[in-house]
């Protein structure tokens, strides 16, 4: 009954590299699928390199696992659905596919009766039009697939913007989605068991520039009372709805006390890396918990925690380690602009202990 | 700058294993010199097969290290030492040569002005004679080498089991050591860095059984006060004493309010594996930061911690994990009696909280 768990991961970079690291104190032995030669997560365990498409190489990546989940929401449906057939896929591959397109997303979050940004599909030029007549500006024009990262979307401001968008992405599924004037960007971590067993990190507060996270803190500071609530029911109801199991974040918008979706994902999330320091039990735990069937660990917080990505390059690793309370995570990977390198989590007990410590390492982060 | 530190450990098990994880994500990887098949520390890093004294494998695994240590303390001195003339080790040599005779390790003590238990030197019969004479019974003989975890040692409580432990254990070098009633048993886990700077865990409470460590509650509950910063003086001036870099670990016996040294551990220690998760930054990350020549982390505490080893067997998973605040360390080991194959640290943020939580788990593990 104890002997060790093991668990099929696609993807192998460094959400797959933390959930390995999480399971190994609990028995539970990863395997990686990874088309790329540098894998962050092959430096802590075993890794097959090969395509999510193939179907040979998925047949041998998924012998003798007892259940096989992935690091990121572009896994092919269709390799999902083929390797459930054969071993358990959690989350199951339909949040997959309602994760992997804008416009099937947001639809059901709408027939859920959840608040969306208003949003048209656009297939071409006509509906582009009469999307912005719907819709208004500003808007935000996305590709309805493969986006991450702020990748394959822009901002209309304008007629002449709209024009530019629709030359540089008509011609591909696209979605229209009104600008919403929000007040902050927020997020929920959530996990969910076997046995239907919920858990739920408090709401945390994002930053992101040229469509990267780059600061998380957590608990989001200054929350309206019984928000973390309506977020709570929000993840709930949509874990349940499409019978989930593992880790989901959802991307939410705050304004005027209410909370929007912006998108989900059904992963282990960055804003979530926090969990690590700074709650009970990690979201990589949590989810490599839920997947192996076991009990879920506590969400509680252990203080106030602040979260930076490194995104293209380390500074000194002697300065931000001599900063009390800061944890570096370096994830393996080669330097290259605009990838993300790692990240520190600022812990400490309070929050006002927080704001000295913060200006020390955002200085050094730059 | 931001390269991978790489540093090279003797012995494979548990502790290296947990020394190599939390190195990970600090950007260290760790290589390993283990002569057994079976390693914990393999399951997660690179590991040569071989043994301590074969100087072409100590050859080979020291090659590209930035620094070498040891996961405990009977590496043969003169390895350490062949090896110190090629790269860094740490801690010195000279503090395994202390620490793996019980006869200079209690001098050494004594020398410095530290209280140690009245003890005597044994190579032959009339040594222990005198010895008895001396120190009287009841008092604890034990083999000057190659101790650990209860073995090699006997409580002499009269006349007869003074005659039967000398037939059991005499003609080898010996050391007898007055039996003292102390209250409980403390010990302090320490660093010291390349620059001299020092940091400490706070003072616990250590419970064995057979010899072996059972259960550690962090920090130890109604300290006299002052104790600590006494612990922290006998820790400090060795450490200074000795030259010391990375983490070392002292016994202590705690008795009318004053601190006996009963043994040190110059290594990452049983009695500190809580701090993984009671700690702000661990020991086994501290040992690293220390040897890899980097700024230490915090030893503050993040609450109350108990941790229990796992004996010999493992209970039900599930149910360990069902306890809030209860963490899982599995150490990839095959069971068999007397071996230590986990641990488990139940952290409360308050000592209150965690009567209740203990004693459930206590049941489990029996």
């Amino acid at each position: 009954m104890n002997s060790n768990i093991k668990i099929g991961i696609l993807g192998g970079g460094q959400l797959g590299r933390m959930m390995a690291l999480s399971g190994l104190p609990l028995g539970i032995a990863c395997r990686f699928l990874e088309p790329a030669r540098e894998s962050s997560a092959a430096q802590v365990a075993e890794r097959i390199q090969g395509d999510f498409e193939d179907y040979r190489v998925l047949y041998d990546f998924a012998q003798g696992m007892d259940a096989i989940t992935f690091e990121f929401e572009n896994v092919p449906v269709e390799s999902a659905r083929w390797l459930a057939e054969r071993v358990p896929v959690w989350p199951p591959p339909e949040a997959l596919a309602v994760a992997q397109d804008r416009v099937t997303e947001k639809t059901f979050f709408a027939s859920q009766g959840i608040a969306v940004p208003p949003f048209a599909a656009i297939e071409d030029r006509a509906d582009f039009d009469a999307a912005i007549d719907r819709i208004g500006l500003p808007a935000v024009l996305k590709t309805t697939r493969f986006g991450y990262d702020g990748k394959g979307q822009m901002v209309l401001r304008d007629r002449a913007g709209a024009e530019f968008s629709w030359q540089t992405l008509g011609g591909r599924p696209l979605i229209l989605e009104a600008f919403v004037p929000f007040e902050r960007e927020l997020s929920i971590v959530a996990v969910r068991g076997k046995d239907g067993a919920t858990a739920f990190y408090p709401l945390v507060e994002n930053v992101h520039r040229d469509g990267i996270l780059r600061k998380t803190t957590a608990p989001a500071p200054q929350l309206i009372p019984g928000l973390q609530m309506k977020a709570e029911r929000i993840v709930r109801q949509t874990m349940e709805a499409l019978n989930y199991v593992g880790v989901l974040a959802i991307e939410l918008f705050e304004k005027n006390g209410e909370l929007l979706v912006n998108e989900m994902a059904p992963r282990v999330h960055n804003s979530g890396h926090w969990t690590i320091e700074g709650a009970e039990t990690s979201q990589f735990e949590n989810h490599m918990r839920a997947i192996a069937g076991l009990p879920l660990g506590s969400t509680r917080v252990t203080g106030s925690s602040l979260m930076l990505n490194l995104i293209g390059q380390i500074p000194k690793r002697e300065e931000i380690m001599a900063i009390p309370g800061a944890h570096l995570h370096l994830y393996g990977k080669t330097p290259r602009a605009g990838r993300k390198l790692g990240h520190i989590t600022l812990r400490c007990d309070a929050v006002n202990e927080m704001a000295d410590l913060a200006g020390r390492l955002e200085s050094l982060i730059g």
